[in-house]
This record gives structure tokens, C-alpha cells and sequence, in this order.
């Protein structure tokens, strides 16, 4: 008969981070960038407070353990409040992508059947317009205080959070409730069919904060001025209000102004060290502070993923800026990181040049998480670095299944159970170093060859004439489908269709280089800051490439 | 009703520590000094499939879920494996401290009913003496090869490790079962009463693992070369065996010479970059490394526990060797990691001094911990550095009852449920920094007021002439107790009591200066490395002190 431990038996709560960082780092800072436009300072203490007044106004609202509490709103201080006194108390915090169609966004708070509906006034017209859609919803209330609540509105018996908070007094004692309990939600901005909802756990994101934190992955300490510009509206912004908690670090909230002049006044006013972000956000920042001819005082590290990080970007924040970038992978359904490209002991000593290749991999799994690349039949393809096949993962924070879906999305794999398919198309190599070459539905068919999309973003990225660029397929009579590379060129630079395709010449195999380049002045993203790759195969549907090179 | 997670249900095995090692640091090596006096080197992927010939040659031997089995032995890799094999399979890995007396040995056996016992070489005379005293174990296996097994011996039916391991195929599945199944238990070195058993899950365990890898804790990365002095035989090592494979890094085991000159030259060859262990050990290896006018050129950070690190050899280490020091505090009953002393965002402008103070203390709590400081009468005591009482933690690494006692060890604090009574004396600052002031039982009560023995310590410590120091009360017909200085000086080096209470002046509050100082050539220590007080004051104690300064 098997003997049990005997240790304390405490559950993994989101309850217990913000404790932890009140009790033992209460003075430390959380500076949020207001929507109303000024700076708020407070500290973990605080925050920690005011969340139990925020868990006990929901109970006043009628909410009872389960219920939803939806989010449309920025990255600030009184998100993270409802992130723990809702998930705190044992309701669910829902947030919601304000940058999906309106429709999406009121498809969501139906299929989750949200109680409440909290937002920042930026998104009162969005409401307004919406709210008679939003069936379920019981309270709305607009996340500002008194003076800033409108005079009038179409949204019926709207109340206003600060009201809310301050009719409480803060006397509440965290409950305790089994770990598995729900404690988020978050639909994936999928761009065909509806989106679908993972269900966080509480016992999920707990490890996910300690496996996202250690040195490997995020590497976050005590020592960290963190701002994170990855949205609380979207997979919980990669975790760091989970993480910070953990850590006891200082977090800057960057609120709706994400532009480089924004960011780089906030980076230098409050001597952030430590930053998180898709690559497009690092783009407008580069550009700003390129053009006015910054350095940053204190910016030394960034977590870059989303979509691939181009390695240009990558050279140029280490290089120029002095800024080490961790390129990342993960996705909603993995709360969201799976892997993150730190060398290895073995790796040390390798020429500079090689440790970046290394580096530019979106690299290993953190513990918890297992990977596999598989073949369209499901086996398993070869860690060698070269075969290239889905990627599948499972893990601890890995959903199993999707809100109210019947139907599993796992793929079940002989002898090895079941496993998550993430639609991306991957190489592992023989240092478990995981590589993105597409995803499954950008990969470009080629006459029965695989082109990754990606590599021909990358090299087109590294022209110095390039500000974006996106490789999509465009149908073809003998190929099935070829390359189209879309362009959108620096501010004042030039650079041909000849050129650009002649830059390719020795970086790639020759039938590999696209057969035409169309210049635009702008290139869709999706409301996560990705490469919208479904608009543009639209935009470009009717193309005609020139007499294919290799025809 | 509430909601549940939809998140995969992994639980967090041992197993899962040492697969992903295999799978994603599958060549990192293990570096083991063997008792047989060679360098061993293999990698995680053979340590994982070793373990899996553990867990079947231990299953061959007929036991079955929750059965213990013992070992006896040093840091090496075959212990290793035993900690997979064993609590991989379900089964309870025993270490037992070879240091204790035989009949306490002998004693602990019994009382966990261990089943098989695991032995290197060196204990092959204790165990032929102790073995016809261990009733309930059934099998006696020396870890060691068919070459160096005994032509005889007392021992029934010794048995082989190499033999039983290469008899298996490694053709295993690690099952899976409740994360909360015992995995390991370890005995108190209890210097008072029968030594009790800690018993950990697999749940504790992993969660310690995250824990203690932290950025703000051990900071361990695959990046590391990592040698535990810490002994796999008491608290497993401060958990680097699993954090080890966790981060999977690097590791050197050091067998069983632990002298400055052993250390150095497997430091050096094995370019050894962290380390762990108590006070003690880093005395001797300093005193070699001085003594050769050596110099480290890959080692650079260790932490330091057990008991406190004086001040003064933290400096020597990182002023003169470039070694950073990581001041931590743990026990047996805490897996044993509860507060690591790392500085905060708010104290990187301080002056070096001040840093220096906050690091000499033993630091924050790691997430999870939580602390109190408490007086006699359990009532909480004000975090303001000066105040000091019983120091009190709980977490889901902390024990909840011992091994087979119906008594519970934990102390109830109103409205704050239960905790484990360290038997710790500590103040925590207003930044959550606690810093051991003494063992309660060690404390020099004089006249109704306290006086730290670790104070004490540490100031003849800071003294050129000494190499060790220990204060003790002794009886005193007017203050009840008043402290006595013990030291023992450095090779060649000379100092008068009167210098050495001379020394005091201005460095402590008058009326603490010991009353008197005895010259001694050794110390003694625990089996841990801990100064023994017990005997100490055994042997001093019909000692007259001079006429009492303050009397």
C-alpha cells in the first residue's frame, strides 16, 4: 500500500501570489500609465487591498463562486485588481480582446455568459453599442472614478468601479478552495471560425508563474523593474502579474499608449530594466528611438514572442541597444509559454555567431512542458534539426479541452497518450532546441517541397530597405503555389522588386525565392500585433505572379 | 457551482524531473568521484535509463508501492539513481546520515522499516556490525561492482548493485500516481531524543524544486556546473538532485573526501562554477586555498547554510575570491529551503555596507514560505528588525506531522491557523529579511535579557587570530547565565583572552562581552557540520567563570 507524505496540504491558489507579495514585498511599486492620462503610483500592499475590496464589491454585485467577471481594458492598476479579487475569490476572470470585431466581442461574453462586464473608458463607445447584445451580463461598470463617469449613457445602471471599491472595506479573508478551480478565461483570436475559450486553473497558473519565472525562462527576481506591453487582455499578458506577484518585482503598466515615444518616455521615467512583447511592438519603439537618437539608461533584457522575432531585431536591440532579447513560443492554449532560448553549459564556449543561431530558435521547453514534431500520420520525426513536422506539447498548463466544446482538440499519439497539436510546423534539434518554420496553414506548397514563410520574412527583414515584410502563397498552375513577398519599405528608403529578390541570391535555395514582390504601405496584424496572413492571401487572391523563374 | 479548469492533469511526479532531464539535456554530464577512488562521467540520458534498471531491479527484489529503501552513502551517482529509481517507482527513498551513532543508525532503520539498504563501500564495517540489528530489512545491496564486493563477509546475502542493475533491461514505464504518495523521507539529526522522520511527496518535492531554482533563491540554469557539498544523505542535498535535473544542468558529485584539497582540484578539473554547503566545509577549503596562495578560475557562486555564515567569511569569499554568497536558511522539516537572502530593486542604490548587512541576514522567504516571528505565548511580534521570538513558517513544502507520531509538531496562532515551530529565535526587518539570532536553546539568557549566541560568533570570527568560535552559557549564581567564548586559533596564530574580549568593545552592547574565553583545539560538530552546543556545554560545564565583570 502506497505511504503518503506528510506535508502541509495548501492548495496552489492565485490568492496566495498577491498575499505573498504584500506580506513580504509591500512597498514595492505598481505604476500604471491611466487611461485618464496621468501617472498612478501605489504598491503591492495596496493592490493587495484593494483587491479583497474588489472580491467583496463582486459578492455585493450577487456574484457567486464560477460566475464571470469580464475585462475590456488596458494594461493598468485596476485590471490587476479584478485579475485577483475575481480569481480570488473564486469567480473567473474573463478577458476580453477590446482589438476583435465588435461582434466577436459580443459572441465571447455570450458563449462565456459573463455576469459582469468591467471596462476602461476608452471602450464606452464599444459598450454602449454592444451592451444590448451581451445577454448575460448583469452589471457593467466603467473602471474610473466618479468625475470621470459620462453624464450620459445608453448603458443601463452603469456604476462605476471606484464606487464600488471604496463602499467596501477591505475586511476579507481569502478563501480556500480546491486548486483545479477555474480561475480565467481567455478566447483565442482565431481567424477562421469562432474563437474558443481556454479555461485556466488555478493550479495551472501558479506553475506556470514559477516555471515562466525561473532563470531559464524570464528569469524575473526582486531585482526587476518589469513593464509588461504584452496586454492583460490577452493570455493574461504572459503571465507577469502572476510572475510579478511571485517575485516581489515592481511593475510598470503601460496603459492604452503603446507608440515608441510613449514607451520609451515610461522605459526612462520609471528606469525599467526588463520588458515583454510581440515584435512589432519593439519595431515602433525602434524606429522612435532611432530616429530622435536615443540609448535607454536602464533597458537591458526583453522577452520577444508572439510570432517570430526576426533576427535582425534581435542584432539590432543586442547590438545597438545593448538589450538581450529571449525569443519565446507559446500560445493561448499554454498559458501561454512553452519554450524559451537560453544556451546551455555546452554552449559557452561556441563563436559568437553560433550561440546566435542558437539564440534565434524560439529554444527550449521549460519543465513541465514536453514537445514532440510529428508527421501528417502523427509519428514522430527526428530531433536532427532538419525535419520539420507539427509541433505537439502537453504539460501541466497545457488545456485539455475547450470551453464548452464536446469535442477534443488532443491528438493522440501510439504509445506516448495525448498531446495538444499547435498548428505550428517546428524543427527540434539534437539540443531539444525547438525551431517555428511556419504555421501549418502558411507553410507555402511548393511542387511538393515545403517553403517556410518565415525564412523568407527573416531574410527580406535583414535588407536594410525593410521595415515589415510577409511571405504568403499565391496559387500557381504548375506549382500549386509560390511565394509572394509583401514589402513595406523604412520611412525615405529605396529598394527594387530586382533587388530585393536579388538579396535573396546565396541566403536560401534558389527555388526557394519568391517570384514576385509587391510594395505596400502597410501589412495587416491581428488584434495580438501578428502578421495577418489570411487578409492578405485575400488582399492578394487575384494575383498574377510574373512567368514563374523556375516554370 | 464553481467552474473547473480544462488543463491537462499531470501530477508532479520525480519521475518527470529526471524524463525531462534525459529528453532535453539528455548529454549534459555527471561527474561522480567514486568511493572506489575514480572519476565516473555519464549523462543525464544514461542516469534515466539507470533509474529505470533501479526501479525494475528493486521491483525484482519484491517490493512494492511504499516500501522504504535506505541508503548509506555519499554524493555520487549511484545514490542518484536510487532517488529516481525508488521514488520514480512509488517506492520511499531513505537516506540515512551515516555521521549519527551506529545504534542511532540502527535505530532509524527500525523505526521507517526500511526494507532493502543501499551502502557504498566505505560503511561495508558499519553495516556487517549493525546489520543483525536492522530487523526489517530484507535485503543488503553494496553499491559497488562485481570486482570490489568482499571475498567474505557477516552480512547475509549481500548483494550487488551492479549485478542487480545490468540484470534488468530498463524496459520500464514510470507509472503515474497521487502527486501527494510519500517519496522520500529523512530523519532530524535531533541532538535530544530519538531523531524523528520527515516524510515527503512527490508534490512537496517538485514544488520545492521550482522553488528553490529561482532567480531570488539557488538561480540555477542549464548554464550551471553545479557541485552539491551538501550530502545526498541528510535533507537530499538541499534538493539539488531534483533542481538539477529540473534546470538540467551540470553536476559534480564529490564522493566522500570533502577536505579543502579534494574540493579545489574537482573544482578546477570540472570548471565548477556553484556550489552548496554549510560553514564549515568552505573553512577548509578556504584555509587550503589560502595556504597554496591558489585562486579559483570558474567558481562563482555558493550558497552558504546549515547554520549561519559568519560575516566574515562571506567577505573572504567575495572579496578576495570573487565568489558571490548566497546566504540561506532551511531545515530538515522544510525541504529544507525557507529564505534565501538575495537584495531587492529598492536596496541596488544602497552602499556596499548596507548591502552587505541585508546579505548577511538570512533573507526573504521563497513563494510558498510564509513566516511569523512569535512570543512565548504565540503571539505574532512586529517585523521591525529589532524585535525577536520564535520563528514560525508553513508551505506546501513544510512538514505537517513526523513519521509515525501521533503527536502534532504544529503550533496554532489565532485567526492564522497552523504553523511548524522552527525552535529558530529571529527578528524580520520591514523588508521581510529575517536573520537568525540564535537556536532557542542556544540563546544566553543574562539577567532576564537575551543575548545571542550567533552575535557572539560572529564577532570572533571577524578576529584575525581566530579559526573558530563558539558561545555558550554557562551557570551563573547572579544572571542565571553568562556567555563564555570558546575558540579555536588559526595555525601559528596568537591572542590573549584579554585581546580577544578587548576586541568586543564598541562592537556590541557592554554587558554581552562574554565573561570569559577558553582555548580549544577543536570544536565539535554535528553529523550536518553544525557546532554541537549540546556537547559543548557538556564539557564546560563545572566551568568557573572569573569573577563576573558585571557583577
Amino acid at each position: 500500500m502506497a505511504l503518503m507524505g506528510q506535508m502541509m496540504q495548501m492548495p496552489l491558489l492565485i490568492s496566495s501570489l498577491i498575499k505573498h507579495a504584500a506580506r513580504h514585498s509591500g512597498d514595492t511599486e505598481i505604476v500604471s500609465k491611466r487611461v485618464e492620462g496621468d501617472i498612478h503610483r501605489y504598491t503591492w500592499a495596496d493592490a493587495e487591498r484593494r483587491s479583497r475590496q474588489v472580491a467583496q464589491a463582486l459578492a455585493a454585485l450577487g456574484l457567486q463562486a464560477g460566475d464571470r467577471v469580464a475585462t475590456l481594458a488596458w494594461n493598468g492598476y485596476r485590471h490587476l485588481e479584478i485579475y485577483y479579487g475575481a480569481s480570488g475569490s473564486g469567480l473567473v476572470c474573463h478577458t476580453i480582446n477590446p482589438r476583435l470585431f465588435p461582434e466577436q466581442i459580443a459572441w465571447i461574453a455570450n458563449d462565456a455568459a459573463d455576469a459582469v462586464l468591467c471596462f476602461d473608458c476608452t471602450f464606452l463607445p464599444l459598450v454602449e453599442k454592444l451592451c444590448e447584445h451581451m445577454k448575460s451580463v448583469r452589471h457593467f461598470v466603467l473602471m474610473t472614478d466618479r468625475a470621470h463617469m459620462p453624464a450620459q449613457t445608453g448603458i443601463p445602471n452603469l456604476l462605476c468601479y471606484e464606487e464600488l471599491v471604496e463602499a467596501q472595506d477591505g475586511d476579507f479573508i481569502w478563501p480556500e478552495f480546491d486548486e483545479n478551480t477555474a480561475s480565467s478565461i481567455c478566447y483565442t483570436s482565431g481567424t477562421t471560425g469562432h474563437p474558443k475559450g481556454a479555461v485556466y486553473s488555478h493550479r495551472s497558473t501558479v506553475l506556470h508563474a514559477f516555471a515562466s519565472a525561473m532563470p531559464d525562462a524570464m528569469a524575473m527576481s526582486a531585482k526587476d523593474v518589469v513593464l509588461p506591453v504584452v496586454p492583460m487582455f490577452h493570455v493574461n499578458a504572459w503571465g507577469l502579474p502572476y510572475s510579478g506577484a511571485l517575485v516581489g518585482c515592481k511593475l510598470v503598466l503601460p496603459g492604452p499608449h503603446l507608440d515608441g515615444k510613449s514607451l520609451y518616455e515610461l522605459f526612462e521615467n520609471e528606469q525599467v530594466n526588463y520588458s515583454a512583447g510581440v515584435p512589432t511592438v519593439w519595431l515602433g519603439l525602434l524606429t522612435y528611438v532611432k530616429q530622435n537618437e536615443l540609448k535607454f539608461s536602464s533597458f537591458k533584457r526583453t522577452v520577444i514572442g508572439g510570432s517570430a522575432c526576426p533576427p535582425a531585431m534581435m542584432r539590432t536591440l543586442e547590438d545597438d541597444y545593448g538589450v538581450e532579447v529571449i525569443h519565446a513560443w507559446g500560445m493561448t492554449e499554454l498559458s501561454p509559454l512553452g519554450t524559451l532560448s537560453k544556451l546551455k553549459a555546452k554552449h559557452l564556449q561556441l563563436p559568437p555567431e553560433a550561440q546566435h543561431r542558437l539564440l534565434e530558435k524560439q529554444g527550449k521547453v521549460i519543465y513541465g512542458i514536453d514537445m514532440e514534431i510529428v508527421d501528417d500520420d502523427g509519428h514522430p520525426l527526428p530531433w536532427d534539426g532538419q525535419a520539420s513536422g507539427n509541433l505537439v506539447v502537453r504539460g501541466p498548463w497545457v488545456i485539455q479541452s475547450y470551453f464548452g466544446q464536446a469535442q477534443s482538440p488532443l491528438l493522440q499519439i501510439p504509445g506516448k497518450g495525448e498531446w495538444f497539436p499547435t498548428g505550428d510546423v517546428a524543427t527540434i534539434d539534437a539540443d531539444a532546441f525547438m525551431q517555428i518554420t511556419d504555421r501549418s496553414k502558411d507553410v507555402i506548397k511548393s511542387g511538393g517541397e515545403w517553403i517556410s514563410s518565415i525564412d523568407l520574412e527573416n531574410i527580406a527583414m535583414a535588407h536594410p530597405a525593410v521595415h515589415e515584410a510577409a511571405a504568403i502563397a499565391i496559387a500557381h498552375p504548375k506549382w500549386d503555389e509560390r511565394p509572394l513577398l509583401v514589402v513595406v519599405k523604412k520611412p525615405g528608403a529605396e529598394v527594387t522588386r530586382e533587388a530585393l529578390l536579388a538579396f535573396y541570391e546565396g541566403r536560401i535555395a534558389k527555388w526557394q525565392i519568391p517570384d514576385d514582390v509587391a510594395f505596400v504601405t502597410e501589412i495587416p496584424h491581428t488584434a495580438t500585433g501578428k502578421i495577418q496572413k489570411l487578409k492578405l492571401r485575400e488582399q492578394f487572391s487575384g494575383y498574377k505572379l510574373p512567368a514563374a523563374v523556375s516554370g
